[in-house]
């Protein structure tokens, strides 16, 4: 009987993602997984149903996320507050300190098709928690569905900056992007 | 043999559209379809390659339309001005005058998870198209991601503004969203 390995799930994603950049997604198995990570297939699918899921994990729960931060932000909050607060928390939380591995990832999700398709999802999903929960809010459709889009739009081009540098914060990142956007949109 | 059919692709999307409508995308086949026309399986095949495509025929050229747009409009336009002048161009030829079949459309799309992702895919391509035509014109990579995900973002959102509309037009409603879409962003 296997004992419980505490922090499985990190190996297994370390694994995946060394394996996924050395040889590529297509030819990577979960067996080649499990053995550069020193666990068995049992322990892999108890934690993911595929190897495209290993990438993936610790998503599902983003859109229910934004969904509760939009419903619990006081009263009389912008809309735009509201968004800045959101994406400095996932900044903060799901990003800085975690460059290398971001980067690793999306390197990965670019050399194949329904990975990039899986990431096209993923951002949808998010868009329409976010719609849904400014919806929810009192805004009508047309500010939420612009909001939404424009959150996600925000956070993957300051996710792309800050890939390219070595010291700025992608909290700062994102208010500078917001800042191009306006003199953008000005213009 | 067959006749040459001048109006043959016209006839089958509008014979795959009411029978997507009638018994769903899923339940609907290719000989369905061409019987509906009046058309043979064959002609289908010369104009699609299978019944989803049907749904997305006539937009493969526009990711390299907006490119060519973008690569032609005068020195010293704005981008936001290369923007809109292409999304009016697109209403009035793709969209007025067309809206219960654009509504019907999104109706089916919205059925099925295929033709989602189909439609993300379509939407992504020509971001990418909007963003590799600016960054050519000399943009930065930061400004013109950001255009290209907003130009796709209020086009999406109009045209889901003008499908609940009886009277504007969607080159008017497009202005209507962007100054939303700026006040949301300096509230």
């Amino acid at each position: 009987m296997a004992r419980w390995q505490p922090d499985a799930r990190e190996r297994l994603q370390q694994a995946a993602l060394e394996l996924f950049a050395e040889q590529g997604f297509a030819a990577t198995t979960v067996p080649a997984i499990t053995a550069r990570a020193g666990l068995t297939t049992r322990t892999f699918f108890r934690h993911f149903a595929d190897k495209r899921e290993v990438l993936f994990a610790g998503e599902a729960e983003l859109p229910a996320y934004a969904e509760r931060l939009i419903a619990e932000a006081p009263a009389g909050t912008s809309p735009l507050a509201v968004i800045l607060a959101g994406l400095r928390a996932v900044a903060e939380a799901r990003f800085e300190g975690r460059k290398d591995t971001i980067r690793q990832w999306r390197a990965i999700v670019a050399t194949d098709a329904g990975l990039r398709e899986r990431e096209l999802q993923k951002r949808a999903a998010l868009a329409a928690a976010v719609r849904d929960g400014f919806h929810a809010r009192g805004l009508d459709p047309t500010r939420a569905a612009l909001l939404a889009e424009t959150s996600t739009t925000l956070m993957h081009v300051s996710v792309t900056a800050w890939l390219e540098t070595d010291d700025r914060r992608l909290a700062d990142i994102i208010e500078t992007t917001l800042a191009t956007l306006r003199a953008t949109l000005d213009a």
